[in-house]
């Protein structure tokens, strides 16, 4: 079978203590099958951001590893950050990369949620795709009231947790884990400082005032550079596509005049998202991504472990 | 030190019998850190043409196992096929994929080459960016008159190979090792029958006649589908992206009232002859290949390994 990868990004409550950091990270270093790709620390959010590629068993073994270095280290009781948390481990969505499917990827997150349950005690809440009730499904409803605010709202029964008994762990809280599809950051700056008009063209853009299904965005101020940014997240690059969300935006910038200058894919990208954009301007007719050669090397490695 | 890559595409001089073609691909099957991304064995040609990818030194281990094969069982003497040719082992050309320039990868060649010649006996010729001769750069050159004229020939000071007696190998003939960039074959499909609108605008592209640099291309007739076809080799992608290849075909078709109906990208290509493409149509700015979840792993693997 052809090797499964996925990606995820867990979240934890710890952005002050570099030697809890390093604690918690060398899990995802260390073990073989799970590769670390970038860990930020924010000691203003007092908070822990990894992110990890890698084959479903080892990335899920790390996470238990790494879990139980957090919940022996970070106590929720006195906790303090800018950042939104329910647990010293918070959310840890599992994303599908490679030859894994979403379905496949909500039961996995649901198998591993029991699992972690088990093995620490603290209740589990899933979310996203993998949410079990539908108000789940965004992760600011399951945190809402934060930990201290959950202390008590667990008792009652429409904020019970999906895995173990309606109490918070007393010192690790509880943990939301989800599954979720790849999110492409994608900014545009256009040639103009007038904020309107990447207001504007934000809302053309986005999901929530009507615009392509899976598509956030907002405009803001390029300040120093005299410019104005449309800024993106796109939740679905398959469905909602790079090319088709800048053709947009350059079709929107020209009731105004306006240009693009140039476009920013900010963090980690799937290959597919940019080979569907290639496709698509070089008109290239039956591609297989088999055909680049570094994505069939890694295909040929993988079935060589 | 980060892993270096190189492709080779190795050409034998056996393309009918499947035991002997078995046994000279095996080596690249079973060598660690050697991956065999296709062979074709042509019967009419009576070649074979192999397509690995890997680290320099295992590649280079496999290509004199799979030597020591066919130099055992194709005699040059009794061989007939009707692609150019002069030895068991014909063409072995090195090219730079990654982590590996273009000087280390004529360092290479030339350095396999010596070995070779020791190992087995048979003489070499170096072509391309490896050659010692100018006039030794163009394989076709190298391989004037065949094995059969190239009997007498090489005993003449202007046929002396580079490396070993001036004799062929009585069996094995001889070998042309050297150092070529990577090739993207690329087509472009136009909405017209008109031949002649196909053969001007390739005449436009292709070096040649005064076009782009390093691109090499002809005009077709696509019969079948009432099109014509630009057939186009990119031999520096890098110097001459695909983006302004399709741009200036375009810009030509124009001229005609031709529009460009598909492309094709032919075989394997490297992830940065499309990315380059992609930053361009996108107009991203500043991006870097390891943004790209898929050539980060590979990285890491090759780190780790």
């Amino acid at each position: 079978m052809a090797r499964q990868l996925i990606e995820c990004v867990p979240n934890f409550s710890e952005g002050r203590r570099p030697a809890v950091i390093d604690a918690i990270v060398a899990p995802f270093q260390n073990t073989p099958g799970c590769y670390l790709f970038d860990h930020r620390a924010d000691a203003d959010h007092n908070r822990l951001v990894v992110s990890l590629v890698g084959e479903p068993q080892p990335v899920q073994r790390a996470l238990l590893a790494a879990a139980r270095i957090a919940i022996e280290h970070i106590d929720m009781r006195t906790h303090r950050g800018g950042h939104p948390r329910i647990g010293a481990v918070d959310v840890i969505p599992f994303t599908p990369l490679k030859n894994i499917d979403m379905p496949a990827c909500v039961a996995l997150a649901r198998e591993f949620g029991r699992r972690y349950q088990e093995e620490t005690g603290v209740p589990v809440y899933f979310y996203e795709e993998a949410a079990l009730r539908p108000e789940r499904r965004r992760l600011e409803a399951v945190r809402k009231g934060q930990y201290e605010g959950l202390k008590e709202a667990i008792g009652r029964p429409q904020r019970h947790p999906d895995v173990g008994p309606p109490e918070l762990h007393p010192r690790a809280g509880a943990t939301v884990i989800g599954a979720r599809r790849f999110l492409v950051a994608y900014n545009i700056n256009l040639d103009t400082d007038d904020l309107a008009v990447a207001k504007k063209i934000a809302a053309a853009l986005r999901a929530s005032s009507g615009g392509l299904c899976h598509v956030k965005g907002i405009g803001l101020s390029l300040t120093d550079r005299k410019m104005v940014q449309v800024s993106l997240n796109i939740v679905d690059h398959e469905k909602n596509p790079l090319y088709r969300v800048q053709e947009m935006v350059r079709a929107e910038a020209r009731r105004w005049g306006v240009h693009i200058v140039e476009s920013e894919v900010y963090g980690m990208v799937p290959a597919a998202a940019l080979l569907s954009s290639v496709q698509y301007y070089l008109q290239i007719a039956g591609f297989d991504p088999g055909q680049v050669i570094e994505l069939r090397l890694l295909e040929m490695m993988g079935q060589r472990d």
